[in-house]
């Protein structure tokens, strides 16, 4: 089987050392639109070969692991060339724009769209992960629109990486996504950005980092040549996201001038079950031990 | 050597599980407002038996870890308390208001204020860890007002720990943890508070929150208890960050909005910076790789 991985980075790195543990007989074909990265996904065994244009219609299976707005731009000169019973899947962090633009197209039914909840805030293929995916939350939209066995077959491997495979409509992706992902790098990055302003002494940040902003920063070194591309995307559900977030934190600190502790703690002990939720516990056992 | 923990939950357990393995025929007493969290802290092995008021004068060394408002509530009657030959230290997150408390105490010499920068979102005498200050940086304020044998007796412990010392004003304190520390707690908590209105569906956030929710709202599951009074002792410092924090998110939402992507990518890019200096590398030696 011969498999192709456009974007050999973080995702398509750890998808291509999947592929090589769960798939027998695979052969790897890669590219990069960096040629020294390229070079260095060879070297790392990711891929055993450059993928070249005319080698698209060979492949089995196309992996598509790069910015959203470069893959959205590619995929349809992509299902027009390969053959008749190969499959592309991508793997972004928005769903509803790739959806919409092959809606139409013939070969729609060889097409999956997929997110998985993986990754870290490294990129390139030195950060590819053996195991990034195992016991992670693979989503899978339109499912209906994919050909059946090629989603079977997808399916199958996803599962042997260890992956937990969820249906959600692409619309409704992009918006759950944008409270738990792109939320989450915009109030990172802005962090980063406001400690940067106001601390002019790196030393001071490097040495109190363990305090908290460590792991609250962590996301601000993603990289922007992934992230713009996705913020574009998702706009719309992004500035509403924001307007909420941003709302909240003014009246955090009305609250906090105009001294009103007992409403602050009020409002802290109930986020607090945030605890439970993401331990996968219901809100009718929450167990609120740090009660005031 | 007696030694008196006010407050044994994670900073205070943890410290008394460093002073077992470090110092020699240690006796550990404790005190806990829950009596609950008292009978755990020694089932758990952590002090040796209840720290009672009569028993103060008997201590060699206080240490003191508990709510930055009680903390600032009780030094002074604890010095008064202490023996002539005792040291209470106290742990909190901030700096100022404490030590300018007992400022002119007649035995302001036996005080020194410390924060260590280490601990969990977790919080009680369960949440103790061994090893919680190895390698982890303690600061120190006002050490030229702690009498030099006292001193030298702390410094030598936490070194045993594994802790590294620095030397800090506890005006600036409060400013530099601002930066690094209250803001990062309070950008989490709302981010918290972002999802949890927004995204009703919980098993949605649990299932996704490995694409970044999880690290960034961390912080979230700490204690008001603990966080309420720290908020209102470093209040003007919060606040003037706060601004800033909210500016940079309403700048970011502008930008987004009038798609001014290019201006987006290069403030991401410059943020990425802080990796560099997380790392302990200089400015001037940035790689940035992450280049457009």
């Amino acid at each position: 089987m011969k498999i192709g991985v456009i974007g050999v980075g973080l995702i398509g790195g750890s998808l291509a050392l999947s592929a090589r543990e769960h798939i027998p007989d695979v052969e790897l074909y890669g590219s990069n639109r960096s040629a020294a990265n390229l070079r260095k996904s060879i070297d790392l065994g990711l891929i055993d070969q450059p993928l070249e244009q005319k080698m698209i219609k060979q492949m089995d299976v196309i992996l598509l692991s790069i910015p959203v707005d470069t893959a959205l731009s590619r995929l349809s000169d992509l299902l027009d060339e390969i053959n008749d019973n190969a499959l592309i899947m991508d793997f972004g962090s928005t769903k509803a724009a790739i959806c919409e633009a092959v809606a139409l197209h013939s070969k729609r039914g060889q097409f999956l769209a997929t997110h998985p909840m993986a990754g870290t805030e490294y990129s390139g293929p030195a950060a590819a992960l053996p195991d990034l995916f195992t016991n992670k939350i693979q989503i899978l939209c339109e499912t209906h629109k994919t050909r059946p066995d090629l989603l079977e077959w997808a399916q199958n491997w996803f599962k042997k990486i260890g992956m937990n495979l969820r249906e959600m409509d692409p619309v409704e992706h992009d918006q759950h996504i944008t409270y738990v992902s792109h939320l989450s790098h915009i109030s990172s990055y802005m962090l980063g950005k406001t400690v940067m302003e106001k601390e002019k002494d790196q030393s001071t940040i490097f040495d109190m980092a363990g305090s908290g902003f460590s792991s609250t920063v962590r996301l601000a070194k993603s990289s922007p040549n992934m992230w713009i591309p996705i913020f574009k995307q998702n706009k719309h559900n992004i500035s509403d996201t924001l307007s909420q977030y941003i709302d909240n934190l003014n009246n955090f600190k009305t609250l906090l001038e105009a001294e009103k502790f007992d409403e602050l703690h009020d409002q802290l002990l109930e986020i607090n079950g945030i605890r439970q939720i993401l331990e996968g516990i219901s809100e009718t056992t929450n167990n609120k031990e740090n009660g005031k």
